[in-house]
């Protein structure tokens, strides 16, 4: 019998392949959260997806926008920053401790059904420079949260994967095409209107941009919205 | 002017006095978890202390209860363990990752409002053997929130603050009475009634009445409830 994983699930380029990473090995659970992020189109994409991989449960966990504050992902008066020059700092689309929160739901989910593993799209290269996406965090979560939990002190080790931390976005997209991932159904937009159109020009837009340049092939959602670069 | 600091507030003995200890020196914010928990009356408490102490901001967050499974404190067809003899095991009241969950809260919270020190009334003497309650994972958790933020990775360090942790329970009401805790306004059982009528039987109601007997004064839930011993 295969063991269980629960993935950590936007509908971004990163944990979709992760999930159909994970499905390779494992009987899945995924997690989505509602933060009040702008792009909330990315919850229909997690559905399908976990739909069409037969996930045995998805759980779309609310969490109380009131939570976060000065991050151009939720708050409506602060603008994603558009054509910007990916540097070292961190932008203001940063969401204050998002990761630790998201692990830490996965945590309790993995725990109160006997599951060890669990799996985040976490990646350290083709990103914002976001703290909670760096190998160190995760390491340092995973040790924390065996500390915290019954399973961990009786010796049933959680195991956090982040299986493309150190890859670059043209070899994720590249992964998940050979898992059979339908990148038309994907969103990487911070400001995604109701139907998923990409702004283009959100450090997400343009890192996407990038990847699929990288890889040689055209993002399937140029077709699908028409879109002109 | 005052700091700031969160504390994560239910309406037991040891979040109250957390929160009145802190009271002391910082200006107060406070999270409350409405989890599920059958003791859903301590969600009142909570809100008396807040507004007694005029916290700035205090904030229910709702868990859904669906994350939770095999506890006792959520789970309605499974009993509270009543005179038990309280010893090394975990039991099944333990609540998969909850001060993981309720800690990572906390430091979204705090990052997203600037505040550097978030309090915990955990306390790892008199308890039921929850390894979220020892100083171990709380240092740890420190930690790993400080590798996993905007704030800590540029050297404004978040500090978890658990003052309770290695104390007895009598040594924490003692404290709590000289900051002016009412104890008749807190709870500390798991399966109170709706207006807060404690079981006397269950771990949490053990340790409350023998924290009273050794500091040698009665629990003023005695008279507000007409309870026999």
């Amino acid at each position: 019998m295969k063991e269980s994983a629960i993935v950590l699930l936007s509908g971004g380029i990163d944990s979709v392949t992760t999930l159909y990473y994970a499905n390779q090995q494992y009987e899945l659970y995924a997690l989505t959260f509602d933060y009040g992020q702008k792009h909330k189109y990315e919850l229909e994409l997690a559905k399908y997806h976990t739909r069409h991989l037969n996930a045995k449960e998805h759980l779309i966990v609310t969490i109380q926008s009131e939570i976060f504050k000065k991050t151009a992902l939720v708050d409506k008066n602060l603008k994603v920053p558009e054509n910007r020059t990916i540097d070292d700092e961190i932008p203001i689309t940063y969401v204050p401790a998002r990761n630790l929160l998201f692990l830490s739901y996965g945590v309790a989910f993995a725990e109160s059904r006997d599951i060890k593993h669990i799996f985040i799209g976490a990646n350290a290269l083709d990103y914002s420079g976001y703290p909670d996406c760096r190998p160190e965090f995760i390491s340092s979560f995973e040790k924390t949260a065996n500390l915290g939990t019954k399973m961990g002190v009786l010796g049933n080790t959680l195991k956090i994967h982040a299986p493309l931390i150190n890859k670059k976005k043209f070899e994720i997209i590249k992964l998940g095409l050979e898992l059979g991932v339908d990148y038309s159904l994907t969103s990487s937009c911070y400001q995604a209107d109701s139907q998923g159109k990409p702004c283009l020009k959100c450090d997400s837009c343009q890192i996407r941009i990038k990847g699929f340049k990288e890889l040689g092939i055209e993002d399937p959602l140029i077709k699908k919205f028409n879109l002109l670069f």
